[in-house]
């Protein structure tokens, strides 16, 4: 007596089990998930590098000039503190001018620029100006090592059709849909793993999700494209949706999980992305997009990876569906 | 005839085989394992990188504070010795005074702020500030790395439900615990591997490890929550444990080793817990936490991953397994 | 009814099914492929990132200088803009003369040597120095990250032999090639995996693609040398290319990608490489290139990865191909 | 007819099939291969990354310092050449002390100390200065990198027994050495690949290879010690190294490889090492080292890790091994 591994029994996939509500996608084109996460404090989520991290570009410069201003300021007034007669050069007499010396003089020493004709004599505003240009040296080193980590992160690009297709297959039908790299360097040993997740027929509250068996889940090389297909033979948890308000109607979503190694990063890279009951087609083929140029190299336009045309799906496959389903 | 792979065999986990004593756990909430490892010098056992990286953040910026006062001290010693008419522009005139300038001119040059008022002029002089400005970006440079490195070291932080429950699953019973990602960003193809160890019944001085197998030990995506269920069928090593004492008895504890994928810090990522026997609840069922916000999103509300309801347990659970005994 | 797994059905690996034309190889030497992508802008294809890691050395260099120059060029008028009697210490009377002071001040203040002779004495020169040595911090660690990327960049160097052999292998025959590290580091759990492409028969414009098996695709330690054995027994694909014209004929071509730990990066790396059909030799075996030294330890001459000796392939081979044929 | 995966073939590991000669050990101590590698020149051998991250720290330290003098003096020519009355600030008059003087101020500059009371004031000077800056951070970012690099390296330092003993196991014999972590981070995953090596019977010229199957070859944690196992059976390649002599005879080697996660730096490190026949003590057994301290805590004295006992080894184990021979 064996509780575990039947493929077709419910699989928590980490997705929960409800539904997304009116028609929601689970999975969001920029690969985040439409879930509202409740009872946990901001920054008990968010850990701080990560939140440095995956900022947005103009937010994590704002931030950089703003922390800049702010600890120039605070050392201005610490300068100010040990008194300006502690700072050798400085040329003006008001109070504002000073302080404005001071603040150019933390940000000289901050950075470690150092011109000198501003600089500390006496005790406290050198212990001050030591502190502050190892400090400076330590935050800026997180700075600017936390901004190289923004500008190398890995990240498979990944062009997907627009839609993906019900096409004929073999004797059968498969759901198909084709990617290509964006970029132009390798991908190498890319590996697709496919769910299905549908609303249960008698408990709409209740989403149900199912692994996607693959005619070819791996490939070495990734120069042009890759059709992913899914053959939907008798053991699919697809043979069952005859036509598009089937999918429709159990508001139903393939969800897409790519993962391979990037030869330019050398590292391992993730790609998420889904398709919605909307973005299925039903009966169609996608064009070939392969020709040939002037020097007889194979040429690929993925201008044209969503390019289809429509066909009629065999009918013997639908008669033997009926069958199946007469029998269960 | 083959003397391996049995699975119920003695099972060496790498945690060695005797009791941990009176009733400490193996393994520490905080991934450490609970172990008097003796017979090493401490920096045999401590290499420099490993201590320096896990030190706690005071003692970090403590060590480095103190190492950049006994350099620059050094290096003060070393410009007194050269000579201070060899410094350009000093004005004190005392003995303390010198000092403390060429202390202050040693910072100067080892985080090349080098403001220039002081300044070497004779030869040794020169000599050691070329040295000094060099090794003081040698060493700055493994300090700011190491201070990176810190910042930015990948780790999961899971929460774990605070008990596992002995549930109903099916027609029989199961182990299950609950688990969420405390951060926000996505940890991708998270696997399970759960180990339990118990006292053996003949020989209490002898602990004995077994893996459980899992409903499923791994899923592509983690938004939000996920139950994590071990079926106690006729083959798991917990068929016996039919009572909350049988597992104080013998002081069990289930050890958990998580793996994943970190789509932020772009890694690998590792995280270990364990329950002790006091920490299971027998007869209970975790609440259902999801729920639907104003937009129709799935909600899922972390703060209540453990709330649970009592159940009672199927009868005839109890009757096959004394049936079993009889057998045995 | 399985629709999959056929290992002899139509297999896409990814590297598209047409032809490249007049017996273009599909591999290039440097490991990329010979298709020309099209349907996409320049830096849609090209991550900044992935250009500046990948472009050439001497463009590198070229690039990052004259960015220097620019980029203290856009400061130093900015500099001339706020007036130069704000900057402290010019000598120079003429604009040029200025301009030119402006233009080394700002080299100064970016690279943060700030000598001190010219130093801002104004507000406005201030703060644009402020933010000049700041956003030059910043930049100049994004170009030293990237410097040193490239720098460290792992990447496996393996001599492949010039030939893959067709040799006599047990009582049938194999496909066999001879590979070495080139560098005298280790590389750890070294995988080979080998495709097979060639024109189909019956229509010349379709490519096909078939795993080899090899005869061990895994080796632990890779000191000396590894010859690459492909078994051509009933079930090979290539059980029917039987003379040189064979493979020339259908424009095969053996694709190869290497996967390995190096020891020095720790980090997995890949290589790539292919053979030709003109580069298959029928009838031959490499010749031992491992003998001893003068204290005993055995050499390897890795010069010689390519020496082979003609050898006469079994006759009984051929009938038994006859007959198979004569049966299909 | 299948050609490939019988185990107990011939096994191409990648360690090629020669003696190693007059008992030298294959893997030597430091994990490094007894292997003469000829036919490649020093620099094809040796990536310049690879030779700077491995070098001895001492060479390491001396070939950075003798690169900042060779720069500085290059740079202070080009100074000379652009004339000294270019530099402000310098009081020198003989041409060995101007000289000094521009080694100096270049050494200013490449460090971005950049004190000032030398700087720049010609155009040639100051284009020299700008260039040097940049050159000089590049420069030493490539060396603090390096640096770093070579500090950061992960590297598992395992504690093997001296001896690799044959003790009795259930009812026949097995192949054991003890392992553990020397450092006090923790190793997730530890995986255990064993190979042994022999000369053939009849052509002693010829080494063989043997995989050897472990009783178990994977474990999660290793807080305190491995006891790695290889059942001496019916299908293992020691069932007819009945004694000690017989393992020297042939020259046998056991060759290990060790992977596993490293918690600290968050990467996969691996650990090589080997047993030769003299280090194999034919019927003993490991000492148990655990214990318990004041506080009931497990202890482990890793001190201790080689002792074991002479224990004899079961007769009919031998009779077996005979009558297998006998049939044979």
């Amino acid at each position: 007596m064996k509780h575990h591994n039947n493929p077709n029994e419910f699989q928590d996939l980490g997705l929960g089990t409800r539904t997304t509500g009116r028609g929601e996608r689970m999975l969001n084109q920029d690969g985040s998930f439409n879930v509202d996460r409740r009872g946990l404090k901001y920054f008990e989520e968010k850990g701080i590098y990560h939140w440095l991290i995956s900022m947005r570009w103009s937010r994590f410069v704002l931030l950089l000039f703003s922390g800049y201003v702010v600890i120039n300021f605070l050392f201005a007034w610490l300068y100010m503190i040990a008194g300006t007669n502690n700072l050798d050069g400085m040329t003006a007499v008001t109070f504002g001018g000073r302080f404005m010396e001071a603040f150019f003089f933390s940000s000289q020493t901050l950075t470690t620029v150092g011109y000198g004709r501003l600089n500390p004599a006496g005790m406290w505003s050198n212990i001050i100006a030591a502190v502050e240009s190892l400090a400076g040296l330590m935050t800026l080193a997180l700075a600017t090592g936390i901004l190289y980590g923004r500008f190398s992160r890995p990240s498979a690009k990944i062009l997907f059709s627009h839609n993906a297709l019900i096409s004929p297959y073999k004797d059968i039908t498969a759901l198909m849909f084709r990617i290509a790299n964006q970029r132009s360097n390798q991908l190498i040993e890319l590996e697709a793993s496919i769910s299905f997740s549908f609303l249960n027929k008698h408990d709409r509250s209740h989403r149900e999700f199912r692994n996607l068996v693959l005619e070819r889940s791996k490939i070495n090389f990734f120069p042009t494209t890759w059709t992913i297909v899914h053959p939907i033979d008798d053991d699919s948890p697809l043979r069952n949706f005859k036509k598009q308000s089937d999918f429709l109607e159990h508001e139903a979503e393939v969800i897409i999980l790519l993962k391979a190694f990037d030869d330019t990063f050398s590292q391992t890279v993730y790609n998420r992305s889904s398709y919605r009951a909307e973005e299925i087609v039903f009966g169609a083929k996608f064009d070939i997009i392969f020709g040939q140029n002037d020097k007889g190299i194979v040429t690929v336009d993925l201008h044209r990876i969503n390019e289809y045309n429509e066909v009629k799906l065999p009918d013997y496959v639908y008669e033997e569906t009926e069958k199946e389903m007469a029998k269960a």
